[in-house]
């Protein structure tokens, strides 16, 4: 089993590839309750805030967080376009789950099936669990190799600050 | 390999599930070209005609087939409600490729991504090919033995019936 853990020690992301199907699961732990972290990827300006690598901007241009809605962005270093994702939310449970496609235009026939589920641990924390589902194991291993890792960590780092920011405004 | 053969002998729709991985691969061939089978998949008006087991009426509340558009319809039989299906169309290629998320109410946490690719076989023919990916071999097992072959045979067997007609209208 192909695991890479991230972080800077406090907070580790558990990234898992399943040995024996096309699937990668992921798991983090938030400071911070359900709702807030919900909120974090429901609303597209919370979103610009955090998600990606830090040396990536996010110009989004549809972000429609509903059962049936669609999302568009294209990431900037620099001011520079690099890439152009896209996907739809196949259903959302506010502050639970959501389920939905993942795709970019650089690689038209990549697409994964993304599903995020919110678990109240109590105490104002959450867990959050994705399991990303893909075509093949050719698919998965080229996921894998993507350095993905890297706008994971980064972003729930930065996702840490902006959720301990909005509970400081409540 | 689990395979399933159906259709009347004269046009049979091959169901493949993958036996490593929770895939299952459909290969159906249509006498009409590429244009005219994606014409019966993409206008709701269309896909009322033939879509599903005869048994079965779609009542289609949503059909909107364009990258990032989704769709709703729920399946009558005698007039009762016996089902609920959404899904969102991820990307869309006109006359060549389909790939879309397909749920029902009923069974709110079983979710596929399918692919649907329409290859010109020349001679007015076309291959239809659909890739469905699901997230674990149990789901694909519930998949093989949900009946469904039921309702794709008589419902290209049905398709067949309408490109004929549409055939003969041009």
């Amino acid at each position: 089993m192909t695991t890479t853990q991230a972080g800077d020690g406090t907070r580790q992301t558990l990234i898992e590839a399943d040995p024996d199907i096309p699937v990668v699961r992921m798991v983090r732990e938030f400071d911070a309750p359900p709702e807030l972290v919900y909120r974090a990827h429901a609303d597209p300006e919370l979103v610009r805030q955090w998600m990606g690598p830090r040396s990536i901007d996010m110009d989004i241009e549809r972000w429609d967080v509903r059962t049936g809605g669609e999302y568009r962005y294209t990431a900037l270093r620099d001011g520079e376009e690099v890439a152009h994702f896209y996907g739809s939310f196949h259903r959302v449970e506010e502050n639970r789950k959501i389920v939905q496609t993942f795709g970019f235009e650089e690689m038209p026939e990549a697409v994964a099936l993304e599903t995020l589920e919110l678990h109240d641990l109590g105490d104002g924390r959450t867990r959050l669990e994705i399991l990303s589902v893909v075509e093949s194991m050719e698919a998965q291993a080229g996921m894998m190799a993507s350095g993905m890792e890297v706008g994971v960590d980064e972003g729930y780092a930065a996702l840490d600050e902006l959720l301990a920011a909005l509970a400081g405004q409540e």
